[in-house]
């Protein structure tokens, strides 16, 4: 159920295995409609969306399209860039990707595979967790069908149907919990269009390999770029309170928050007041639920754990899910409900680290990445990987750049911070910041090497 | 919606300040039909109960058929018994009432309302938040209608279906959380019925003025006295694991182990066995939401906020929800959006406070109430009551025989509890366990008066 990004990709995986699958979307078919979607324009994908898609081969054709983003490019309010490397690793980078261009690539996969019937329109309204079946809604009519099947597996989403028939069964955690932020979308168009030197950065108004952040304490702007040479920002702000979208409105306030607030972005935003008043205010929500499973149901992606999208990895989990899922059925020889149980069990845990974590990230983000004790941490962090990359790999590189569980990449990462938190204690925040690369590394050596750091 | 305990009386409220209201129920009328429920058999009301009851003129007419119990009495797995006092005050007790008798006086109050209309064999199944309308179904021939109103209000209970519709609604925070343990009803019958001598505890097989308890560490046997002279016992057991009722099945194996376990218990128990394998194992779930109303849409009870029933506040809770938004609604001349704001911004923190405080009452309850550290931290928190029942009200009390608001209830239980504990270090576990009354209110009058303990 579900052919959005997680649910595509599930069908090309149980497709290529030679399993039956019939797989519904309440969308119309975005090859014939244009993509219609309410969801974010682009997104980030790393190491482990990107080891899923190589499992299908598809990794390299998506990369194609992808714009690599090595690092995030921090906007002071007086228009002052500062560029942090993400890792110490050069060929470490995260990559926006077109959401929909991604969806349509999986989308050609799941349908070029024989055993694979994409069916458009019809929304999922509800599961028979017993028989098991899906009741799905013909969007056109109304009219609702049963699908029987060996199996349903619901990627349907944030508001998924199937969760929502396991939540009435007994003994089903369940939480939505909202932040008190939204984000509403905005536009830097090419540089061509707002009066930047095309030269200057390859097309682009503004650097293209960097996710750009605009941190302003309680609050942020970000902005990916995409491949036409456009960027996607999103404002983050509070619903309600001083500087919230209830707060300012009307173009004069808009047009004098942003020159107080964004001065650098408003030349490279011709459109933002109308942009600001016709896109909608977003919400923004976790979801966590417990079992995933129901014999032979089981949640994957949005459905089954909705993340915030401050750690950029809402896909790049859903995408792992699939890998995850579609190994222990192989591992199962496709006996689902086994498969369902430990699929469930193995991933909770990591679900929730990464939900905690992006929750985390978005105050990291908004509040920390200016705080020169924050800034000492992350140059001493990289500093460790480069000494001890296996020893010594950071929060944020283990969660981006490796596939190893969330739930032990933050145990370890955490470890990780703590370590470097009491090298910026020894060495002093200013020392951490303006020794030189080899000094600051001969020191972090020694202190790992003799004191109580080892 | 929902004729249960908080939507009866609910509807007496209403009914007698001349609102006209429809009461629908999906349960047949108990009156025609006996009562039909899987709802435990008792329940504990205290002060907050009361004092609802008492604002339509009930609380004389539940307590005649009610029974005291000024405090608890502990099994030990020797059958030692210990009775422990709620409160240094006298007066002080919580009372056992029979569910199915109380809400018989609520509908028999609410039918003689001329303004109030009973609907049973009606279940809401959905609502309209916008008109504001319920969606009702006929409890036999299942078709639906609606009834619009000028307000709807959700006393449909732990699975609410006007609570289910505003979870759609966007930013509606939700969670439902199940307990590991389950529960399972069994029966002590009256004396003559298992062998004791009738005058000993005037007919009943046990001391009647307690709620009896069998703490066992990680599970436990409750047990409430019933007019009729027998009691109600609860098991709670974890659903998996050692001691579990998974674990524990089978006749002999559960004659074993109520043999170990439950000694004292077993031979005023003759239908154990009957009972045990014909009675349900019953989840027991948290249910928290925020907000607790769309415009004129309200949620009050079980429905706003289900809670684990280890603090016997569940009932008294949703008693003091009717009586918060009927003041609220006559503050507000009956103007049914701002009350309903006010209300559940003013409700949510005391609800989420004694949702805590019953999660934590059970571990208090099955691990602690045997523990020498806990009896004397108990012992000391009578003594400074009777020393300033104002100042230093301990945290049962404030919870089970005050109407103070619960967080501020949590709140000033946790100074006195924290107080009591440095007490109780001071003093010596011994020494304050041992310590003849006059002595140790004398040590404690010093203690508080010249010590850190101000």
């Amino acid at each position: 159920m579900g052919a959005g990004l997680a649910g595509a990709l599930m069908a090309v995986m149980l497709g290529r295995r030679g399993y039956r699958v019939t797989l519904c979307e309440r969308r119309p078919d975005p090859r014939a409609a244009g993509f219609v979607g309410g969801r974010s324009i682009n997104l980030a994908l790393s190491c482990r969306g990107i080891t899923a898609l190589k499992c299908v081969g598809l990794a390299d054709e998506v990369l194609r399209d992808a714009i690599r983003m090595p690092g995030r490019m921090m906007h002071s309010p007086r228009g002052e860039l500062t560029f942090q490397a993400y890792s110490g690793d050069a060929n470490d980078a995260i990559n926006s990707v077109s959401r929909s261009l991604l969806n349509l690539t999986l989308l050609d996969a799941a349908d070029a595979c024989e055993s694979v019937t994409l069916n458009f329109d019809c929304r999922c309204v509800d599961a028979d967790l017993e028989a098991p079946a899906a009741i799905i809604a013909d969007a056109h009519t109304g009219e609702t069908h049963r699908i029987e099947g060996d199996a349903v597996i619901g990627a349907d989403g944030v508001f998924s149907a199937v969760r929502g028939r396991m939540q009435r069964t007994d003994r089903f955690d369940y939480e939505q919990r909202y932040l008190e932020h939204g984000y509403k979308e905005l536009v830097i168009p090419p540089a061509s269009a707002c009066g930047v030197d095309p030269a200057a950065h390859d097309g682009f108004a503004m650097p293209p390999q960097a996710l750009h952040i605009w941190p302003r304490g309680g609050s942020m702007m970000i902005a990916l770029p995409n491949a036409d040479r456009s960027f996607t920002c999103t404002l983050f702000w509070p619903f309600e309170g001083a500087g919230s979208f209830a707060d300012v409105r009307g173009e004069a306030q808009v047009a004098a928050f942003f020159r107080e607030h964004f001065a650098d972005a408003v030349p490279l935003m011709p459109t933002l007041l109308e942009d600001f008043a016709h896109n909608p205010v977003g919400s923004l929500v976790t979801v966590r639920c417990e079992p995933w499973h129901r014999g032979r149901v089981v949640l994957v992606g949005d459905a089954a754990h909705a993340v915030v999208p401050f750690y950029g990895q809402g896909i790049n989990c859903g995408f792992e899910d699939c890998r995850v899922l579609d190994a222990l059925l192989e591992e199962h020889s496709g006996d689902f409900e086994p498969a369902f149980a430990e699929f469930s069990r193995a991933r909770k845990d990591d679900a929730d680290a990464i939900a905690d974590l992006a929750l985390d990230n978005f105050v990291t983000m908004r509040d920390r990445v200016n705080d020169p004790a924050f800034l000492a941490r992350k140059r001493v962090e990289h500093v460790l990987q480069g000494i001890d990359p296996e020893r010594f790999m950071p929060l944020y590189n283990l969660v981006s750049f490796s596939n190893m569980p969330y739930a032990e990449a933050r145990a370890r990462g955490e470890r990780v911070v703590a370590l470097a938190e009491r090298l910026v204690e020894t060495i002093g925040v200013e020392a951490t910041r303006t020794l030189d690369d080899s000094a600051l590394r001969a020191r972090i050596m020694h202190e790992v090497a003799t004191g109580e750091m080892r």
